[in-house]
């Protein structure tokens, strides 16, 4: 491999981005593959537009590239396949297909003693009855493939909803096919974002709190207040035995539902995650860094935290940075999009070195900029009552 | 200015390539101009080749951005006037002008108090004998301009050099002018990195202590050790009256040698600096964040130290990364250039908690790599006798 290799992105998603400039200090060169002429993350490394199927543009991508990896778990196995013949890819073609599929991914949770919420595959409106008696309600009907940030989701909460939710999602039936999940009344919503090296070795950051607002990431924490040794060991635990059977390399979060006390696997990313951007100014290596030296095959960085971290999001459009910027521990992260409604277009993270320092930062935020409510969450697990 | 706006660097090196890497979290976009196709910077931004004193390159350049700054001192002055009469420079011209100049830096240091060690102009061979009678030996003769590491600088240990020194220099002494300055037996080189934003603000990093070899800055450790708090406030003090005096807005760093007690300064270099490297993973913000949120008019960083910081500079080739990736707190930087003797290829920080656990990470990093003899001065002074 050259002195300054060149990693192919799939996906120009602000997750490639971030990954370029994390990876640019390690002198590496890169390439992104996307759908579109304005991913976001063409801004800052040479963008190739074209179709993860077809196998002209995969070439053309594929010769440019000495390794490659992943923005997008979505990418088409058949794509990523094609590519795996033709350059190393990590997470490898498999892992990936695994974590498309929620079926597939909830099947190895139980085959690796991982807990998961009861579920049943559906595939007609009868199985849909049938999954319903064996799931039980309230329970949430979801597509198997292709769902991300609570899209393709229906939530049935008696058995009244069964003909509205297959109304909703029955035509995909046979196209990403659909799960019948049990619904989980969690306390709360924990990830372990983990990373795996060439080599095997097998690093996580500490715990994180995460909170969602309309299925999609509003905030995280960490570590994750309250969570005692055997908790966190456990949940690291989860993370190394899914990272082990796949052979996975690179970063991956595993989403964790956490009721009076016990872990319930909700679904892995495959790709660096949203509940792990605070890595890059909280933890001594960042995410981005660090799957990109698992990919590469170089030594995995300390994942130590530096004091307490709060990342918030920016859904839609991006507030006004000064109240962030005029905080000691204030770091703002613009994606470079244009705002539309529902479009992760940026975050900040609150670091500081005490709970404290952190808590006073987010209720001045929060006051700043008119988003207590989004503070609040996290201010209430750093001040319990 | 617009959501996302455009930032023009004077100058495609590794500063400006540190400049993007850091700003483009800021949601900034990047225009770089430098007179090398291959400059590093232009991996991570749109690069123009062109000439700094062309005016049809500075107008091309001008239309596509919001606001200019340099990676470069040396910028021809007429180039950054035509310039900041159509978009805003910063820092303005003026400031780069008394910092090109050796004769003209050093005469306001004077008026501004700050103490430099004996100097004179020289512009004929005659000067240069009057000049010695003034200065003393041993005294270095040097360019006024566009001197930078240790180049265009004579070292005159005695009247008999004079002959070889004007020889060496002399036919430079109508173009970039001559300036003879006494030398200093400085105990230590220390540099005060600060940054002063369009309203007036002024924040310093903590006093880094620099070590050079062959007039190449070699190590930089952060905070300086044995620095009492009125060394450090005096040096403070000169930053902030020379940032004043040149309404100054960005980053700078002012070097001064130590002798005694007692300081005196030697040059500022009027932009982000290779002492201030250690800052990206050091420190809460770093100088090239701040740098960019001074020129935008943004609030500043905090430039709080995360621990204790050593730089190790690369010069000609990068050594292999592995011992310092496998340091807990070790952090790469390679610029992308290709190897070359005396070319600054990349550096290397490591970051601990305490002063001993960076001992201990220098040790092994010098002995990994064979080169013990960079991390000697650090570890002495982390370890005094």
């Amino acid at each position: 491999m050259s002195a300054h290799p060149c990693v192919g992105i799939l996906g120009g998603g602000q997750l490639a981005r971030m990954l370029v400039l994390s990876g640019a200090s390690l002198g590496l060169r890169f390439r992104i593959m996307d759908t579109v002429a304005d991913a976001c993350a063409g801004q800052v490394a040479p963008l190739q537009v074209g179709d993860y199927r077809d196998e002209a543009a995969l070439a053309e991508f594929a010769a440019q590239v000495d390794v490659a990896t992943f923005d997008f778990e979505n990418v088409p196995a058949a794509g990523a396949e094609w590519l795996a013949a033709r350059v190393p890819v990590f997470p490898n073609p498999g892992a990936l297909a695994v974590a498309q599929d929620r079926l597939a991914e909830k099947t190895l949770f139980g085959e690796l003693g991982i807990p998961v919420p009861a579920f049943a595959a559906v595939a007609t409106r009868d199985e849909l009855e049938r999954a319903l008696d064996q799931v039980g309600v309230p329970c949430i009907l979801k597509t198997r493939r292709l769902g991300y940030d609570g899209k393709g989701q229906f939530r049935i909460r008696s058995r009244d909803d069964a003909a509205a939710a297959w109304e909703a999602l029955g035509p995909q039936a046979q196209g990403v096919g659909l799960i019948v999940e049990a619904f989980v009344p969690f306390d709360r919503e924990l990830s372990v974002v983990a990373v795996r090296g060439r080599d095997g070795e097998f690093r996580t950051w500490p715990l994180t709190a995460n909170w969602h607002v309309d299925g999609v990431l509003s905030t995280s924490l960490a570590p994750a207040p309250q969570v005692d040794a055997a908790l966190a060991q456990t949940a690291v635990d989860y993370a190394r035995r899914l990272a082990g059977r796949l052979d996975y390399v690179g970063v991956f979060a595993l989403e964790l539902f956490c009721r009076e006390g016990e872990l319930l696997a909700n679904e892995m990313a495959p790709r660096v995650h949203n509940s792990g951007h605070w890595t890059i100014e909280g933890a001594e290596t960042s995410q981005f860094e660090n799957h990109l030296r698992a990919v590469l095959g170089l030594p995995l960085g300390s994942t130590a935290m530096r004091g307490h971290a709060c990342m918030l999001n920016w859904i839609g459009k991006m507030p006004d940075a000064r109240a962030v910027l005029e905080q000691p521990g204030g770091h703002w992260h613009d994606y470079g999009k244009q705002p539309r409604a529902g479009r992760k277009v940026g975050h900040a993270t609150l670091r500081a070195d005490t709970p404290q320092a952190l808590a006073q930062a987010l209720e001045q935020v929060g006051h700043a900029l008119g988003r207590q409510a989004q503070v609040a969450p996290p201010l209430q697990a750093l001040h319990p009552l």
